[in-house]
């Protein structure tokens, strides 16, 4: 078994400023290939902690992948680090300098100056990876039978030469095995009540399938992973037991596929030619964001009316004046009659609608905050839904969101079954 | 200098299918309270890998803040490994038990079962850190003089844990240093650039202060870091160089505290009592979403048109259907109708209008993937700008958010400055 090591350098990680996106990218990628990701590390900006790591995630790996400390400045220090750990001497590379100047001459228009040429410099010790999406070439180093590659930590650079270099070496280079991931998702259960549910078929499971339970925001996602490296392993037995779980969670699925809540409602838009809009107050378009952040998403979404003020959701959405002052705008009547608006006004099958407090302010006692009214509907029929959560502003925004989704996607997956058994029911009538 | 090192556990970060944020918070936490992060460890749900992890990061440093693997499920082993690594034997804690059934009972009105019960349970040998947010108690160990302290990895309890408990105990125990950070945002500049602008001001800072790049979105931060522990090393000298290096970045700078673009602009509306909104085609309420994203924010912010079809752009913004046809939605003269409608139909003093081709689909020889107008304006005046982002979907939509809020900040300064030296030019005339 292959085991690889990610070291992720740069202060910017270890005082908070920046989350690491880059190191996830690279372990999803990897298993695609065969290649398990053992062990992920950050450390400063700093040579002794940056050696430090270099020595002991060596012991722990065959293949040691760094990002990050390739920029311009001087406070990215590991080219100078990596071309003194491996005792080499830094030189020019020709075909990093010709990249560099055009990316400078053809592409920023900036004129080039002596600290970007620098950038071309390579240790003589290394394979250079050249970079198509930025001026910092990578870095691959052998030492004892390990490989150390270096790379950018501007995820477009990284993931170029991950994808066209690193990659394929590594496969090339060490055994690689067969590992799967089957992933359902699930809402309206709790982990530990799912585990008591499933415990039989959990404890039935042969030792090279590990079951996972990963429990975000109202949904759990159950996840089957196994390394098939001896022939009695085989993808087939692992979906078949997928299968068995899929039966055992049917009253709470969502989707089979590692898939967000939007994707699974995109698709069934998207399968059945039907188009959907959104009409916003406290997710301030979030839903829309989750919905157009998909490519292809015009071929479903027609838009959204982010009414955030009353005034706009009496201009905009035609919500009754007499109804927001009677009921308030966190309120059953008012999220239905957006929903009616959005139908009618984005020209749409289907929209969702939502109002509520997200905090930390504008509670009271009658509508402490978290509380939240969704409304799902089409042209002649609408339903709401009233929603309590207790939590900070960006949770409760999420939750809302991710609620809001699933109320539609059950909505229209109604339905289109009403649509689909109607022609069943004339025939016997 | 106390050193701490953060250990994650769980598969779901090494196959990628989860980003670690906890971290980020928690270093940022750790520093607030004078204490340094100098390694974060992530490793799978591996006997041997955690418990290799635990030994080498007792070498490292002082402190061990363990996230994750605290669930009700069988895939959660941090709990017994710990009880096995500090040899201790598993027993029920009567306030953890309070908490759960509390919980159970009143909160999720489900009833407790043995499993949640088992959630009680805590090694003899450790302290107790008991959840206010959630079922599984935190666990504090200490070994050879060195701390470990294992928190879930739900991020509400682990934040709570972190500022009630775990952070009192640390400055208590530890000596703290006086860390602080100092940031400045630019924009429309690029790092090897700045680098060379104020190199003599970089070679000339003291080896206690560290200046780093942060570049980000065609953003870039600059950070000044010191660690004040002698007594000639003060937050004065910090603060005067701070200044010097605000002079120096001058025509860059956006803000000169930590805060993205949209807080800039959200602050400048709030202090001057003025209100936006946004009219959005290819950000597809994304900027909207920014912008609600931060609390108080219905003080300035009226709505937004999520205009994603056609039909949308005539219906909701009176987009002319001639205008759409001579020039495309994609065009000048159809954000400018945009941030018209916004203004007026929103009722705002203020408003931003984006149209563009985020890909990978709906590219034209003539407008490439990545080609956007942007316009801002008021009542009576609009200007549009026309960018183009070579990137990918999500990098394009980030880009053109940042880049319109920007351009509005610009707008909206420059009309207040107009406002404010209005009455000086009467008294000249």
């Amino acid at each position: 078994m292959t085991n690889i090591s990610i070291i992720t350098i740069g202060d910017e990680l270890l005082i908070g400023q920046v989350i690491d996106s880059n190191s996830a990218w690279m372990a999803q990628e990897l298993n695609k290939a065969g290649i398990r990701v053992n062990r992920r590390v950050a450390v400063g900006d700093v040579r002794d902690d940056i050696k430090k790591a270099l020595d002991e995630e060596s012991v722990h790996s065959d293949a040691i992948l760094i990002t990050g400390g390739l920029g311009p400045t001087a406070d990215d220090i590991t080219k100078p680090l990596l071309c003194d750990y491996f005792g080499g001497k830094l030189i020019l590379n020709d075909a990093a300098l010709k990249n560099v100047t055009y990316l400078f001459e053809e592409v920023f228009e900036r004129p080039l100056t002596p600290r970007n040429i620098r950038q071309a410099e390579v240790p003589d010790v290394c394979t250079v990876i050249q970079n198509k999406n930025g001026t910092a070439p990578g870095m691959l180093f052998e030492k004892n039978g390990k490989v150390f590659i270096s790379m950018p930590g501007v995820p477009l650079e990284m993931k170029g030469m991950m994808l066209n270099d690193v990659i394929p070496f590594l496969t090339k280079k060490f055994p690689t095995a067969h590992i799967i991931h089957r992933t359902l998702l699930t809402f309206g259960i709790g982990e530990s009540m799912i585990a008591d549910m499933i415990q039989p078929f959990e404890e039935a499971l042969p030792a090279y399938i590990k079951l996972a339970y990963l429990p975000n925001y109202g949904m759990v996602r159950l996840r089957l992973s196994a390394n098939l490296d001896k022939t009695d392993q085989t993808e087939q037995a692992v979906d078949e037991l997928f299968l068995q779980l899929q039966q055992l969670m049917k009253d709470y699925i969502v989707t089979n596929q590692d898939d967000p809540i939007e994707k699974v409602l995109a698709q069934l838009l998207e399968e059945n030619g039907k188009t959907m809009s959104t009409a916003e107050s406290c997710t301030g378009g979030y839903i829309a964001h989750l919905i157009t952040a998909m490519p292809g998403s015009s071929a479903y979404f027609n838009g959204s009316v982010v009414s955030y003020s009353n005034e706009a959701k009496e201009n905009l959405l035609n919500v009754d004046k007499a109804t927001l002052l009677a009921h308030g705008a966190v309120s059953e009547p008012v999220v239905l009659q957006m929903v009616k608006a959005a139908v009618e006004k984005l020209h749409t099958d289907y929209a969702v609608a939502v109002s509520g407090i997200m905090g930390p302010d504008g509670g009271s006692p009658e509508k402490p905050t978290g509380t939240v009214w969704v409304a799902v509907g089409n042209q002649t029929q609408r339903v709401a839904k009233k929603f309590h959560f207790r939590f900070d502003r960006q949770r409760n925004i999420q939750l809302t969101a991710i609620n809001a989704l699933n109320l539609l996607r059950k909505f229209v997956q109604s339905d289109l079954q009403k649509e689909t058994t109607l022609p069943l029911s004339q025939t016997n009538s």
